[in-house]
C-alpha cells in the first residue's frame, strides 16, 4: 500500500468511526440490544463501503461529509449481513476479526436481533432529517433505493440465499458469477453509485462509478477467496481455508488460484481505466482499486 | 363483529393483498429466496397494520390509495419480524396461522434471511419512486422515518430483545408494559401515524392518530394474551396456552384474566374517545377499537 493510500484510509476510517459513534452511541439504557449491535459495529472494520461511497461524491467533485450519513447506513448493512451469515444456520463462523461473532457472545436469538437492528437503524439514518441535512430530498430518496435494492432479494440476500444452496452443489464458474454479484459486489456498487447520486452526478460520472464499482467488487471477492485460501489465521483473524472445508463457491476452486489471480488483476485494471476520466478528484479510487489484488500478493 | 365493519376488512383486506401481489409478484428466476418470502406474506395474515394506515389516511381526510405503498411496506415489516420470532432461538413455534413456520419448510438459515429480504424490501417500497407517486418528497421521507423508528431497536426489535430475556424473570407490570409497548404497539402507532403523515395531517389530528394507536396497540396485545390463554387452538391455527408454558410476560399472568380484560376494554374507550372527534371518516377506526376486545368475549 502507498504512504499515502495507507494515510488517506486511516484518516477516512477515523471519520467514518466517529460518525457511526454519533449515530448509535453506547447508552445504559439501551438493554442488550444495543450493546450486541455496537459489539459488531465496533468490531475493527475496514469501513471500505462507507469509504468508496465518500470516495465516489468525491470523484466527481461532491463534498463527501455530505454522504456521510449514507456511508454509515452502508456500514450497518454490511455489518448485519456479517452478523447473519456467522449464524450457525449459515456459515456457521465462531471468529470474525479476531474475535468471537456476535452469536457467541450474545446468543443465537440476540444475534438475529441485532443483525435486524442494524438494518433497521441504517434505514432511520437514510430518512432521518437531521441525518440527510439540505440535501434535496429526491436525491436522498433515490440513494436509499439505490442502496436497499442491492442489499435485498435481488441484491445481497439473494447472493446469500444462493450461497447457502450452493454449498451442496458442484462448484460452476456461472454459479460463482451469481453469487459474488450480489453476495458482495451488489452493495460495494450501490456504495459508490449512492456516493455519486448524493453528489448530484450526471449521467455519465454515475454509469463509471457503477461500472468501476463492479469491477473492483468482483476483484475484491477474488482477493478475498484467495485470502482465505492461501493467507494465514494470525492476520485475517479468522480460519482459513473455512471455505474449501465447507465446499464453497469461489473463484479459486473453479479457475484455480493463479487464474482467479489474473481475473482480479484484469479487473482491477478495467476499473482504473474506467475511473481515472474522473481525473484528480478520483485518485483515491484508483489506487483503492490497485490496492485490492496487492494484498494477495 | 358489525356487518359493516366485517365488510369494510374483507374489502380492504383484498386491496392490500393486490397491492402486495404486485409490490412482490411470483417469478421462478426470483429462486428460493423469493419464494420463501411469500410464503410467509400470503399465508393468511388479517393484514391490521396495513389496514390501520390506510384507515388513518382516510380518518384524516386523505386519500387512502396514496399511502397504500406504506401500508405494504408495514405488513413487509410484520412479517419479517413474525418469520424471526418463530425461530427455535427465539420464540421455536412449529405452527403459524394454521401451517408451518417458515423455518420448517425452508430450514432456519433461508428463513433468517426471508425475513431479511422482506424488511429490505419494505424499505425499497417507502423510497421507491413508483411506489411514493407524486407525494411531496417530504411526507415520505417523514413517513418512512417513523415506520422504521417504530421496527427498530428502539421499538419492535427492541421490544423483541427485551421479551427474549424476560423469560427468565419474574412477570412484572412495568416490564410487560415495556415489552408490549415496543414488540406489537410502537409498529401499530407508526401506522396511523404514518397514514396520517402521508395525508398531511395537521399536528393536532396526527396527535390524535398517535394517541389512539399507543391506546389501541396495547389492548391488541391484551386481547392476543388472553386469546392465547384462553381461546381453542383450532381458531387460532397454532398452540394455545404456549404463553404460559414459556414463562412468557402476559397481561394475564400479572393481573389475572379478568382484570387484563377490565384493562383492555378501558383502553379501547379512551381510543373511541380519541378519535372520535374526527369524525364520521374516522368510524372504521371507531368500530376496529370495538372489535379488538370483542374477539375475547
Amino acid at each position: 500500500m502507498s504512504v499515502d493510500l495507507k494515510q488517506y484510509l486511516a484518516q477516512r476510517r477515523q471519520m467514518v468511526d466517529a460518525a457511526l459513534e454519533a449515530w448509535l452511541p453506547a447508552d445504559e439504557s439501551g438493554g442488550v440490544i444495543l450493546k450486541a449491535m455496537r459489539y459488531s459495529l465496533f468490531a475493527g472494520g475496514k469501513r471500505l463501503r462507507p469509504i468508496l461511497c465518500l470516495a465516489g461524491a468525491e470523484a466527481v467533485g461532491g463534498d463527501p461529509r455530505r454522504a456521510m450519513f449514507c456511508a454509515c447506513a452502508l456500514e450497518m448493512i454490511h455489518t448485519y449481513s456479517l452478523i447473519h451469515d456467522d449464524l450457525p444456520a449459515m456459515d456457521d463462523d465462531d471468529y470474525r476479526r479476531g474475535v468471537p461473532t456476535n452469536h457467541k457472545v450474545f446468543g443465537q436469538g440476540m444475534a438475529v436481533l441485532a443483525g435486524d437492528g442494524l438494518l433497521t437503524q441504517a434505514m432511520v439514518l437514510l430518512t432521518d432529517a437531521a441525518a440527510v441535512g439540505d440535501l434535496p430530498a429526491e436525491r436522498a430518496r433515490q440513494a436509499a433505493n439505490v442502496v436497499m435494492r442491492a442489499a435485498g432479494h435481488l441484491g445481497m440476500v439473494g447472493g446469500q440465499a444462493a450461497d447457502l444452496l450452493a454449498e451442496t452443489m458442484e462448484p460452476d464458474l456461472a454459479m460463482v458469477d451469481y453469487i459474488h454479484a450480489r453476495k458482495t459486489g451488489a452493495l460495494i456498487c450501490a456504495s459508490l453509485e449512492a456516493g455519486g447520486i448524493l453528489a448530484g452526478a450526471d449521467r455519465d460520472r454515475l454509469s463509471r462509478l457503477v461500472r468501476y464499482g463492479r469491477r473492483i467488487g468482483l476483484a475484491f471477492q477474488i482477493a478475498d477467496d484467495l485470502l482465505d485460501l492461501e493467507g494465514d489465521a494470525e492476520t485475517l483473524g479468522k480460519a482459513t481455508g473455512a471455505d474449501a472445508a465447507k465446499g464453497k463457491m469461489t473463484y479459486p476452486a473453479v479457475l484455480g488460484p493463479a487464474q482467479a489471480r489474473q481475473t482480479g488483476q484484469r479487473l482491477v485494471e478495467e476499473a482504473v481505466a474506467i475511473i481515472a476520466e474522473l481525473g484528480p478528484p478520483a485518485r483515491p479510487l484508483e489506487l483503492l482499486a490497485h490496492y485490492i489484488m496487492s494484498r494477495t500478493h
